[in-house]
C-alpha cells in the first residue's frame, strides 16, 4: 500500500526505471512492507508550471532549485 | 467539498463520463453531501510513470496491478 | 495500481467500509481492473482546515457545500 | 517548505507568473516563512478530467465551477 | 472546481481564515473564476513528517525551510 | 524543488529520519538535484482510512498490502 509519489523535473526512461527500483527497496526495507505492494507515481512538471520564492522555475537562472 | 481524486491508467471520453457520474453517486449517498457540492479529478497517468514491485508498469507483462 | 483518494469530511467507520466497497466496486468495472488491485485513502479533514468561497467550512452557515 | 498546490484550468504564462508571484507573497506573509521558501504547483486540468455534480467541466453550460 | 491545497505548517484558526480569504480572492481574480467556486485544503504537517535537505524539519536548527 | 510524498503507514521517529535521509539521496543521484533542493513529506495512515481490494487495511488478516 506505501505509494511514493515524486513531483519532479521531466526525466529520461532510464531515470524512471531507476528511481522506481531503488525508491521502492528503499521503502520496503525501512518501512518492512514487501516491494510488491509498494507504488511509485512520478509526475513530471512543466518548468513553467512550478515556482519557487514567487518566480517560475523557467524564469530563474539556476533551476535546480 | 468532498473532493474524488483517482489516479489511474488512460481512459476514454465514456468511461470518464461513467467514472465521474457513478463516483459522485456513490460518495453522494454515503456522505449525505448533495451530488452538487462533489468534484472529481481524473489524473490519468502514463505507463512509464507508475511502477508497482520496483518495476515500470510499461516493463510488466500483465499491467493491470 | 488505481487509487483514489477522497479528500472530505470526518465519518464513521461504517461509512468509511462502504466508501471503501462501493468506490473500488465501481472503479473496477469501469476501468476494467481487478478489484485487488485498487487503492482507497480516506482523508479526513477538519473543518477548520477547508475553505470554500473564502470561508472555512466551520464558518459557513451550511457546511455541506 | 510550505508548497502551494493549484489544481485547476489550462491558464496562459501571464497567468502563471501572476499566481506564483502572488500566491507566494500572500502565504509567505500570513505563514511568517521566507518567499524563498515556498514551492507552486500548477497542475492544469483538461475539462475532460474533472467533474462537478456528477458532470465533466467539458460538458456542462457554465464551465466556471 | 479550482483547488488550493497547502502543505504547510501547524497555524493559529487566525492564520487559516487569512489564508483561506486571501489565497482565494488571489485566485479568483487571476484565474476569473468566482470565489464561490474556490476550494482550499489546509494540510498541517508535523515537523516531525517533513524532510529538507535529508533531514527532518524537526532536527534543522532554522525549520523555516 | 522535487517533492517525494510518502503515503504509509504510522512509523516511528526512526524510520522517519531514515526514510527522509535515504529516499533524499536517492532521489539526488538519480535526478542530479542538489539533497537540499529536495523535499519529503510523510503522510501516516491510519489503517481505517486505507482500503485495498474494497477492504479497509484494519479489517484484512495481511495488512502489509
Amino acid at each position: 500500500m506505501p505509494i511514493i509519489t515524486v513531483d519532479g523535473p521531466k526525466v529520461t526512461k532510464k531515470q524512471k526505471k531507476e528511481l522506481v527500483n531503488s525508491l521502492t527497496k528503499t521503502a520496503s526495507q525501512i518501512l518492512d512492507f514487501p516491494e510488491e505492494s509498494i507504488i511509485v507515481l512520478l509526475k513530471e512538471t512543466d518548468p513553467d508550471n512550478v515556482g519557487v520564492g514567487g518566480k517560475l522555475i523557467s524564469e530563474r537562472e539556476d533551476n535546480k532549485n
